[in-house]
């Protein structure tokens, strides 16, 4: 390795936080101290039943800040939610954000931060090459970001996640502008979650985590030309490496008591923590195989019911965890004590026989545990949907780039097929 | 503990960093991206000796930035010093700040840009009693902070340091938007600095850490009124602890080496990390006893001469590292655990015959490695001059409030005497 041909540097950035139970009682404070006097309240229509929207809006007013709800923000946002979004944003004219709700919601508010900002067509923003990848040339409105489920850890990436279902494709928007001024994390929004869900976003918290921990480390890219060229997933980095280390901890330690019990508000405040650590960490380093493979897992079929969950959908957790342990299974070679470290963090203690096994056999014990689908069956696929998925997962080249070894599509058919019952 | 009257909420926030061999050519780059067309370069007379400035001048006028270098900064920066800086500032009216040097560079950008900005004297921002405890009613000027020494973590601060030798105290300003909007750590930077320097300063980072690791948990507080009424210095909170814990490792692991080798820039680099990643902890948790007696330590007496510095000074880290040993023995009872924990973490290894000497033994035996004076007494200072360093050590309630377990006048003498000769 010389100097002069490979990346040297890595970059972090995360989002300022504010924890705790009751934090959410300061959004109104931290709201005026962003400068906001006439916000747009972004949350979802299953969160705006809950008294928290009325809450944090009626804080917002006794600050003095005028508010417009908007409860339309959709679970997986699509280009025409997003659409909506940003005209009901250009004709309100807002001059800050407050978001409300799951990764989607805040990922909405990004977006229509973004085209109130830029201008533009939310297309021209998304990423080549199904987008034109334009870059904004500044910063946005101050975004105030409140999660309420403990997943997408949304509140401190800079990403946006987009389902355009006409292509069948998953993608978004990234850019160190899209990441929210402020996030405001409190366990007491998580009370109303049910298990399952709190078990999906839990799940992704984990991949978040070991597939950013599992990335290609940032110093075996090639040295960009200019900062500029520089890619938002940077590969693993010993920044990013706190981050996750400390999600997988936590998830190993506290996921199956947040599943098993609603009011256990430490084990899901410390999985809250958790998202938004790991959120930090693949913000930096990035996410890979599992997650290239679940956005054709979620997108192709919408039959698998979930506890909790209104309608037949497939939750982005569990999407992600199915082919995670044949995944790593795959990579481990490329970096086994790294595979075994997280196996160890998982478990919270030391491996026995450790092998390709030991990580794939520490996330199936926690998918049993917390009730994950145990593969691509459950979720509704067959042999026959192989192809499929399989060109779904290879379309997402942005994020294979950073696996710790170039999967062929020969090795993702594999991974996908060894994932249609994990036990 | 009852949910209504303690503290629930912690914050944490950290400064973008860009990190890595070479990462100082990008100075030109950040600068643009952050708007800057007319800036202060900020330095001191030794680092305004080296080649970086002008390097760094070059960079920024190469992206049409018009420059004024202002390189008298002091390496502890008193109110002359300061007003000097603030008054260039105010004739030169720059849209931007970029600090290159030490704490104290990094400290007068933030410290000019503040007054540029918001107005007023300088005084009337200084923490109360000394000053009036003024705060800035919004964001100032971008500012880019590119350490040199692997120290004081300004970077990472919302803090700026000032001695105010007629008063014979040391206090300072604190306040969020004094942190820096982007800090560059660049390991090429320290191959200068002489082995005293990055030994003061590695014990430095290593105090930071250690400090914050063992403050008061933030929800062993009363709950504030208002958020406007929590303090800078939260206490330990789980999201500081997993950057001191890595500071920690880190300081055990890389500073030995770091001053050794001037050459060994991977184990420098880690210390600039370590020292980054200590002021994101610190700059949450807080510091308490040995930064509170280093106050006094280094501004009663002048004589010991460092090797490498110029002229008989105490530089902070020795200042810091001469009470450590006893300040961690005498809070040992309030949390015995913690305490065993940064001696594994700094040795690397289990401890043997745990107990209250077993950190206090940790810290000797990395003093003595990498050349720290002994005590007190090599810095000059003797029975009698006890006195009025516990009365300086007093006067810094603030950070002394964070402390586990709170020390009277008695235990700060205790302290300080016991600190006369650490082997
Ligand atoms: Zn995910
Ligand atoms: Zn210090």
């Amino acid at each position: 390795m010389t100097h002069q041909t490979h990346e040297t540097v890595f970059t972090m950035e995360a989002t300022p936080v504010k924890f705790g139970r009751g934090a959410a009682s300061e959004a109104g404070w931290e709201a005026a101290r962003l400068g906001m006097r006439r916000v747009i309240l972004i949350t979802d229509p299953h969160v705006a039943r809950l008294p928290i929207v009325d809450d944090v809006a009626a804080q917002l007013r006794s600050v003095g800040i005028e508010v417009s709800v908007f409860d339309r923000s959709r679970v997986e946002p699509t280009l025409e939610s997003l659409e909506e979004a940003v005209a009901f944003a250009r004709a309100f004219n807002p001059d800050g954000f407050v978001s409300l709700g799951g990764g989607s919601s805040i990922d909405t508010a990004k977006v229509a931060n973004l085209l109130l900002t830029h201008g533009g067509e939310i297309l021209e923003y998304v990423n080549a090459p199904i987008g034109a990848g334009r870059k904004p040339t500044g910063p946005l409105l101050p975004h105030l970001a409140i999660p309420t489920t403990p997943g997408s850890g949304s509140e401190a990436t800079t990403v946006a996640v987009l389902d355009l279902p006409e292509l069948k494709v998953k993608t978004g928007i990234s850019h160190r502008y899209l990441r929210p001024s402020q996030a405001i994390v409190d366990p007491e929004l998580t009370r109303s979650a049910p298990s399952a869900v709190i078990a999906s976003a839990g799940l992704d918290v984990v991949c978040h985590a070991a597939e950013s921990y599992l990335s290609r480390p940032f110093d075996s890219r090639p040295q960009p030309k200019t900062p500029d060229e520089r890619p938002p997933y940077q590969g693993s980095n010993p920044v990013a490496d706190v981050w996750s280390s400390q999600a997988l901890r936590y998830g190993g330690q506290y996921l199956r008591r947040a599943v098993a019990d609603a009011d256990d508000l430490e084990a899901r405040g410390m999985m809250m923590l958790a998202a938004t650590m790991a959120g930090v960490g693949f913000g930096s380093a990035g996410v890979h195989i599992p997650h290239s493979c679940a956005y054709p897992v979620a997108g192709l079929k919408h039959e698998y019911q979930a506890e909790g969950y209104p309608s037949p959908f497939i939750p982005h957790g569990f999407s992600v965890i199915v082919t995670a342990p044949a995944a790593f299974r795959f990579t481990y070679e490329a970096m086994p004590e790294r595979h075994l470290q997280v196996a160890e963090w998982l478990t919270g203690r030391p491996i026995q026989d450790p092998g390709p096994d030991s990580l794939p056999d520490a996330l199936i014990a926690l998918m049993r545990e917390v009730g994950a689908p145990s593969g691509l069956s459950e979720l509704g696929y067959t042999e026959q949907d192989l192809p499929e998925l399989v060109a779904g997962a290879v379309k997402q080249q942005r994020l294979l780039a950073v696996a710790p070894k170039t999967p062929s599509e020969a090795d993702l058919e594999a991974i996908l097929r060894a994932s249609f019952e994990n036990w």
